[in-house]
C-alpha cells in the first residue's frame, strides 16, 4: 500500500478491541448499546459492530441515517434536534427503518405532526446542564405538555428521555467527568421516575465517550450512545478516557521540508486534513501527537514531538532537539488527531489496517 | 431553490467585484496576477477569473493542480513544498501544462532531478520571517548553491523567488500588515538584485490577501498570488482587508431549536460545515458572523449576533436581547465564516447566487 499524500488510517484491531471492551461493559449491566456512527461514518467500519452483535445505531444527520439505512441498518436514532425542513426525508426514512428523532418543544411536535405520516418514535431531548439543546430537566410542567402533545398523534410513539452530557468534555480530569455525569444521570432518573407511571415503556438514553469510558455507575440508564471511543483521540487521552495505545486512528502525512536548525519538520497535512481542533498540552497549544509508522501500524507516540501549527495544507511538527533526527524528506509521520470525529469527517475514504492486510473503506 | 440543510452559498456579484478590484490594482502596476484557487477550488468559480482575462493560477496540492489542468488551466503554480512522493504525478502534469513547483534545498532539487523528465519550472521558496517553509532570505551562500544545482538539469528552469507572507495574518491591524509586508518585500527585492545578473529571467512572486488588499507599494514584485480576497471572511474583515459588504460567502443553516430565555438559537451547522476556525471579537471567541438571508442574498450582517459555539453538527447563535426575535424553527440564517478557505473545503458543491439566478458549482 503506497501512501503519497495525507491519508486516514484506522487500526482495525484496536478499534474492535475498543468496541468489545465497551460492549461488554454495557452487556454486563443489561444496558442497550446504540453507538454513535458519526465518528466513523462508514458502513465498512460499522461491520465491526455488526459482527459483535450490535444492531442499533445513532447518527447525527438525516443524510447519515439514509446512508446507514441503505446499508442495512434498521434501527436508527438521529440524535440531533429534528430539522423541520427535512420532514419529507425523515418521513421517507421512517417508512423503511425504525426511526427515532428528538424534539424538545410542543411547537416542534405540532410542526412534525403535519408532515409525518409514517410511524416514528420521539425522544424528548433533556438538557442536564450542557446548555446546547434540549429542554431543561426541571421544566416538568412543560415536559408533561410535550408528552401530551406527542400522544395526540397515533403515528407518534413517545420513547422517553435522551440527553448528551457534552459537558464532560469541558472538564479536565476524570473525577470531574464522573461528577458531571453522575449529576446528569440523577436528573434523568428523576425524570423517568416522574413519568414512568403514565408511560411505562419509556427509556433513558444517554451517552458520551468520557463518561461511558470512565464511569461505573449507570443505574437507571436503559440505553447508551457513545461514539468516539471506537477510535479515541488526543482529547480523550488528555481527559483520561483512554490510553495512548487504545487510539485507533491517525493521518499519515508525508514530510515535505526539514528545518533542523529550529527543530521543526513541515508535513503535507494541514487544517483540511486534520481539522483546526486544538488542545493545550504541557502549556502549549497542539494540533496532534506524532508517531512514526512502520509495517505493523502507527508505531508508538513520540514523547516530545507535537504538531504545533496548521495552515490549510501545511503542518509544522516541533520536536525536542535530538528527536526525529533520522526523518527524511518523503518519510511518513502518523499524526494522532485531537478530535477523531472531525478529522474522519474530512475524508471520503480511510485505510483499515490489521495485522494481515489493508482494506479501503468508503465513508458517508 | 430550496435549502434544507447547511449549504455553501457564494454571492457571484460580490465575488466578481472583488476580482475586478484586485485585478485592476495589479494591472495598473503591470504585475502578473496568479490568484490562488485553494479558496474556491471550483472550475465554475474560476470562470469569473477567466472571463476577466486571468490565465494563470496557484494551487496548494498536486490533486488540485490536476483538477484545474483537466479543466483547461494551462499555467499552474503548486505553491506548496514539493512532495517527492508525488513526483510521478508532478511529472505527468508537467507534460501537459506549464508547471511551477517550489523547493528550498539542494537535496530536494536532487531528489526531483531523478524523477522528473518533463520540463518544469522551479521557484526557490524564501522565508521572509513567517518561519513556516522556505529557506531564510539571508542564506545567500546556500541559495546560490541551490540555483547552481537547478541549472545542472536541462529540464529544470530556475524561475525566481517565491514567498508567502503569512505573518500578515498574525497581526491585528492594517498598519502592522503593511510593515510586515514591506519588510518582506524589501528582502525579496534584495534577493532578486543579488541574483538577476546571473539569471536575468527570474521573477519575484509574493502574495497574501491582507497585504494585497491593504498595501500600495509592490515595487519590484513581478507576480502576485492572493486567493482569499475573492470571498473574504470575518478574519479579513477583522484585519481590515475588506468591508462587511465585500464578503461574498456564507453558509445557510436551518434553525432547529430556540432558547429565548438564554438568547440563543441552535442551528444545523457545526464544525463539519464551517471548520473550527475561531477569532476573538469584542473579547469573545466567535465562529462566525450572522446575517438573515432573503431572496436577494445574505442580507446585512447583524450586529450583536454571533456564532459562539460549535459541535460536530450543532452551532449555537447567541444574540443580544431583542435581536433575532422573529426567527422561527425552519428559518435559515447565513453564517459568515471566520476563514472562508477552510469552510469552502468542507463542501463538494456550492450555490452561486446572482441577481437573476442560482447556479450549482462543483468543487475539487
Amino acid at each position: 500500500m503506497k501512501i503519497v499524500k495525507p491519508t486516514l488510517v484506522v487500526d482495525l484491531v484496536k478499534a474492535e478491541q475498543n468496541i468489545v471492551r465497551m460492549l461488554n461493559k454495557f452487556r454486563e449491566r443489561s444496558i442497550e448499546f446504540r453507538p454513535h456512527f458519526k465518528t466513523h461514518q462508514s458502513l465498512g467500519v460499522a461491520e465491526l459492530y455488526r459482527k459483535n452483535g450490535v444492531t442499533k445505531c445513532t447518527v447525527s444527520s438525516v443524510g447519515m441515517a439514509k446512508y446507514f439505512a441503505d446499508g442495512g441498518w434498521k434501527d436508527i436514532c438521529i440524535a440531533f434536534p429534528a430539522n423541520i425542513l427535512e420532514a419529507k426525508e425523515i418521513n421517507s426514512l421512517a417508512k423503511i427503518v425504525k426511526l427515532y428523532i428528538i424534539i424538545d418543544s410542543i411547537e416542534k411536535v405540532s410542526l412534525f405532526s403535519a408532515k409525518i405520516s409514517a410511524n416514528i418514535s420521539l425522544f424528548i431531548e433533556i438538557d442536564t446542564g450542557y446548555f446546547r439543546s434540549g429542554i431543561l430537566y426541571d421544566k416538568i410542567h412543560e415536559i408533561r405538555k410535550i408528552i401530551n402533545e406527542i400522544t395526540r398523534y397515533a403515528t407518534f410513539t413517545f420513547s422517553g428521555f435522551l440527553s448528551h452530557t457534552g459537558d464532560t468534555y469541558t472538564v479536565n480530569e476524570p473525577k470531574n467527568v464522573l461528577s458531571v455525569f453522575e449529576n446528569a444521570r440523577r436528573k434523568m432518573v428523576f425524570l423517568k421516575e416522574a413519568f414512568i407511571h403514565d408511560s411505562p415503556e419509556i427509556i433513558i438514553s444517554m451517552g458520551d465517550t468520557p463518561s461511558a469510558s470512565l464511569s461505573d455507575n449507570f443505574d437507571g440508564i436503559d440505553e447508551i450512545r457513545p461514539g468516539n471511543f471506537i477510535f479515541y483521540d488526543v482529547m480523550q487521552y488528555v481527559l483520561g478516557s483512554c490510553t495512548k495505545d487504545q487510539i485507533a486512528v491517525a493521518v499519515y502525512c508525508p514530510v515535505v521540508a526539514s528545518y533542523t536548525e529550529r527543530n521543526q519538520l513541515v508535513i503535507y497535512g494541514g487544517a483540511v486534513h486534520l481539522s483546526k481542533e486544538k488542545i493545550v498540552w504541557k502549556d502549549k497549544e497542539i494540533y496532534g501527537f506524532i508517531a512514526i509508522p512502520d509495517e505493523s501500524g502507527f508505531g508508538k507516540i513520540v514523547t516530545g514531538a507535537y504538531l504545533t501549527s496548521l495552515s490549510q495544507e501545511h503542518g509544522i511538527v516541533s520536536f525536542e532537539k535530538g528527536l526525529l533526527e533520522d526523518i527524511k524528506l518523503g518519510d511518513l509521520l502518523a499524526v494522532i488527531p485531537i478530535h477523531s470525529c472531525l478529522t474522519v469527517d474530512l475524508y471520503n475514504e480511510m485505510i483499515g489496517l490489521d495485522k494481515k492486510s489493508y482494506t479501503k473503506y468508503r465513508t458517508f
